[in-house]
């Protein structure tokens, strides 16, 4: 008789075998508004068995072989959610930081599910000790950049703040971003990071380096092949009637099929060396979208990541 | 003093002068992830009186003449709920299954509300008892094409499969579609129905046979004019947040106004011999737009049929 | 130590210097299908911590200083929730008239938030003896403009009949309407309101007099420059996904950003002399993503007052 | 094919052969806490299939037949729910009032569920009139003896001063009250009713005269047999953790079998010729185990009512 | 890395080890009223690790060792959830009697967490086999004696009456039982099973033969020592107060305290040979204090059964 | 036109003349399980207006005269709650300990409304500095005296250790404990802390001196009279059908009686010198009657408070 492992559904891998590390970082002691992303980890652990393992708009699977008798899929193994303290953010990132080091160091890709936003920061800085040269392409609703939150530095809406302290101008690319303080748009638009409020479309140009929108907007340079690149998803970047299940819902924000399709074109040409989903805060949304989208969220981001 | 009649608003009609014949089949018992959809007809009946007789989208009135002094509506007669026993899935079509024999043999339309998406199954075939050249006409965000779920025939995942062993290929056509595990996909495209996923889009080609999307893409043929059409309507087509009542939702999906709109095309164009609308579990949207929308889906349908 | 202040956020000014006047009116006695807009105002102060006082779609702050050390925001007192008695219409609404003409008679702009609808009549009386040329506009998923529900004449379902006792013809312009017994769309069609269903595209026509849209079908005169405007926005007019907590939802309204947007070109551009937002049931809406938009809807509002 | 008929469980009978004639009474506007009793009649209708038509605590039956082949139960007629008003205390009394008049004229026992508190009002009135001196017992958190509520005397707060207008001293008998504010319990106290607080125990004394409980603490006269009496349970008087779903739930109150068997004393000892239900507000309580206690409370006040 | 190994709180042993087995019976598809019981056991599973191992009550611990360095648990392995079939109670209880047959052949104790209460008869079918003269103890609000549920046997609502065709007259105990239809009582009163109705207070005389309740009422033979028990617990036997988050609430119950001391009269006393737990349905109740109580009424039954 | 201040009802005092202040400290970083007591102290105040100033239990009252013409209630100030931040335990303690300190300092009790139960360490270690012989008396359902939680000291489950570590052995005073670890036991029983499980029974004695019981099993000596005594009420003393809005609900506690009764021996004969009362979780339960329950304690504490 075996044991009760529980894992994402389709992430069933060996660790020596997998691409991708998937874990979560339970914790939320940092959220200022309304708690509860603390449980997004295991809500979306136990509710994925309510979600295939196929994608109809990739045609792929995580499990099943396809008609050519390959795997789609990358093989990912979930070690399960990291035991983190609250009221101690230094001990939970600190925690967060060794998971993702040992990760790294056996050429893996972590795949961290938050918890609050802060929790990347314990995996960034270990991401970005390896690969220096590394951007953060930051999908949220909140611009995340104050210097500090009622004094504490460490804090859900300072975390990009915390990257930029690491990585400096020019290196966090911003998207779908509608709501901060007014000095943190001061800083975003002094340079210090590049910033693409209210929506995902210019993603493409980001990517690929042209206008692919046909707008005439998006002018950027695109970011050159190869560049290593963490991959940040706060899951309230969607509207607020599509993931109502997060502490800070804002108005106004993206569709589910602009995510699905703004990760596909990251994950799928992009080096990603590292990522997270976070911030979902299922207590919050009792009729159970939001967990059901964050899981339908991860399946498309890990049937899409460059192989 | 009189007893306690309940029917869904408007529909008050005697039954020797109703043309449809409205039913509840309460029944959830296959359904595999999140239960409710057995209240869902109960609610919709309760909360009717929520929602106005009169459509402004199509200036007809469930009960009051109009300005020419006729009415707009429909005769719809009430039945009910079935009593129908959870835990056997036969027993309780075969009584969805006589009750809807009695209506068709006078000469009226089912509309049959769910309960969960099985319950079609049990009006359908007495549908195509009487009209062999049935086809079905079916909105979903689920393709419910397995040939069993855990080794279960009668499940609501498998339910257009079973409706397929009655009448063969090419007679089930799919809108909205956007889960379902890659061997259902496989059966779709096989040819054994016609599948359109992720959205409504190609509704006007299949009822009018051109290209009114104007896409070029929609190129099936039409439907013979008078095929007896058999309609199912999964509310889950609905995008999650539209819909976050039901038993899997599913993000990704089509708006109200999509839905309003294709089942005018559908109603208005067709000759419909039996529909049904399924999948309303309130219990798990505390807030009642789910059963909000249901009803209002239920009055435009109503308003919508071909006299 | 002081006592416990407490306003919506960034409304903080001293009456004397303040334009406009914020105050809540927690009644809601004759709502007809779900209760709970008693609670809306209430809930919209308490929550409004959750949001920032900085707009980045407007670049404005209600509080901080822009970069030229000018204040963009305009000055605002919050002068609390009004002790209402449940149970009588007409001695709450006239505690809400009585408390509008002391803002009026000080030269402030009322701008009051429900409640239930209702609540317009007895601030709008007021502004309506003030500004006999007043025009109301109207944002609603309901025409409201039912001469009595059941008999009663003071009723959420009536109140823009009762403002067009008042004021007549031609001066209510009505937007977003998709519900309303036959009767009620019979009144506005005759010429009683000017409306507008379905959506706000109209708007720009009714404000600046051509047809911004383009789309040919709105010929509308528009307002004279300087007319005196009652600004009342039923929340529902939002569709039900983004703003599940009211007391009738209805599927198929606008998204926050259309309404975002109708709001700024009303503010900026018309001499508005009352206002108010209502229908909030923070109760039906167990996410909070209702009040969410609602703060917003009110921070917009705020920053988007022509001064 | 029969029209559908809702009614409590096994309230069957035809309005002829009925001694009881139950209806409902939604209405809650003067509702001042938290509204939504205008729910509780309907739900009570609705889940009361979730209990059983028999009693084990009375060996009693509603409907089948006992060892004898005889009915335990009394015949009842359920009429449904009235329509009422919201936003008119005035006209919602007065169909009460009709209602019972009409239940009364014919030689049977209203028996109302309502709704809030005030509208025993309109019941009790009719009783009044037909039964000069009736007594009323009340079991209820409140005292209900305000002469107003913020100037309103048509409210809920004041309804049993409101029966005190008609029937004055001595012949209202209060149990369990546990709040009011302390002009209430002067009121009270001054002998203008018959007070018993916190809990239920003195009930027996005034049923039979005696000190049943053998405390020596309960020495009133009891009611003289044949007493006509009004009874009105707000069953708010439970503990709140057994009847959460109410509008302004107290702890500190008695228990479902303290309730249970006070409901047996005084309904098979006395001569109810009226009686009311009321305050479940359904829509607070989502876990539904207040309206089932209702429900219970119900089922055995109509098996234990003197025949 | 390790896999996610996800356990009840303390019950880590290796199978070979362990004394008791537990798993998980996700089944509900038979529930008549309210499901979700689906959802009880990995919700305990999950919510265990809110509580400690550690139980003042007995002063033993899951796992700590006591102040003489000794194990005061039982050695306990979770399997797990078994993976059953909606919509086919017969498949359903084939894959559970397959897994208690397991366990039973392996010579330990299969403790079952339902699921609805039907799963009992596939464990207990099993555990009758193997010690034919097996007597039940049952503690329940609903007696569950009914011969069939609308023609439907396989029921939750008949489980008892199905054991009772495998064990025959007088080998049930029932405890705690206050609903059921009349012919159910009639059935138990007629001597098929033992039942004691509305409180667990003649457990002691079961256990011990003697009275020691000290009322004279319980003068029962008492079971013999060492005599196979199997013992059944649905949750609804506690106060609908106290568990609110099941299918069918009955108020008037027991106790926390009652419930844990009577489960430690017989899990210290009788020869436990196999058990389960069961209907919390852990979605009726978003407050989670059921899911609570379930996990610490495990807690106190694991660390009670005699050893 | 006025501010908008807003209190707990009936605390309307001047702060020079009052003798308790009140205020709220809206923390709960350190929750180990369920977080939103952060919530708690807010709801009171605006739920509070749903209770009366009125208590039938002691005939007293927070604001209107009584009988004599004369006060009952104390004169209370309720300064509002803290700004505190999220993140940071030490930053909130110390925010928590100015506060106090200033209260302190001008003579008057501070009363603090939690917030998770760390909270007491800010107030307490401030009045432990000005009365170096304080007991603390502690309700809770949890003995709090682990010496770390996950490595964390400053957490929510070590208050009382940390309280300990300031204060030393047999100042303590535990009452209602049902749940902890080993070790925490054994701390306790080791004398370091006077530990009363499982009720509040042996309160009299601690507050007489003698045995009021009466069951000779409470021979404790009572606190000399006029000891300072620091009162910490965790609410989760109650038992979870009461109180089910808090964080690590548990079965098997106090009933509101009891609790009100116990408050009333320790306020009316014991020199309080501060006090608070936490671990309201209002978001935890959505019918409310957590925060109802939190209320009316504390109306019964400030009318029992010794003067």
């Amino acid at each position: 008789m075996k044991h009760n492992i529980e894992t994402f559904i389709g992430c069933d891998a060996e660790y020596e075998d997998a691409k991708v590390v998937l874990f979560g970082a339970p914790f939320d002691s940092t959220t200022s508004y309304r708690p509860g992303a603390r449980f997004g980890s295991a809500a979306m652990r136990h509710e994925s068995y309510g979600i295939e393992t196929y994608s109809p708009y990739l045609d792929r699977d995580l499990v099943d072989l396809n008609d050519k008798g390959e795997y789609d899929g990358i093989a990912v193994f979930d070690s399960g959610d990291l035991e983190l303290p609250m009221g101690s953010a230094e001990m939970a990132l600190d925690a967060i930081s060794r998971h993702t080091a040992e990760i790294l160091d056996d050429g893996k890709i972590p795949l961290m599910l938050g918890g609050e936003h802060l929790v990347t920061l314990g995996a960034f800085r270990e991401v970005a000790k390896r690969y220096p040269d590394v951007h953060i392409i930051h999908f949220d609703a909140h611009a995340d950049l104050r210097n500090d939150y009622l004094g504490v530095q460490l804090s859900h809406a300072c975390v990009l703040r915390r990257c930029h302290d690491i990585i400096g101008d020019g290196r966090i690319h911003q998207f779908g971003i509608r709501s901060g303080e007014r000095a943190e748009w001061q800083f975003a638009h002094a340079g210090h990071t590049d910033i693409h409020p209210f929506s995902l479309k210019d993603i493409a140009n980001l990517v690929h380096g042209d206008d692919s929108e046909g707008n005439g907007k998006s002018k950027g340079l695109a970011l050159p092949k190869g560049t290593p690149v963490y991959f940040t998803i706060d899951l309230d970047v969607l509207d607020s009637s599509v993931f109502p299940g997060t502490g800070t819902p804002e108005a106004g924000g993206v569709t589910f099929d602009e995510l699905r399709k703004a990760i596909y074109e990251i994950c799928s040409n992009c080096n990603i060396v590292g990522a997270d989903i976070n911030e979902l805060a299922p207590n919050i949304d009792t009729s159970g979208i939001s967990t059901a989208v964050a899981c339908k969220v991860l399946r498309e981001f890990l049937l899409s990541i460059k192989q």
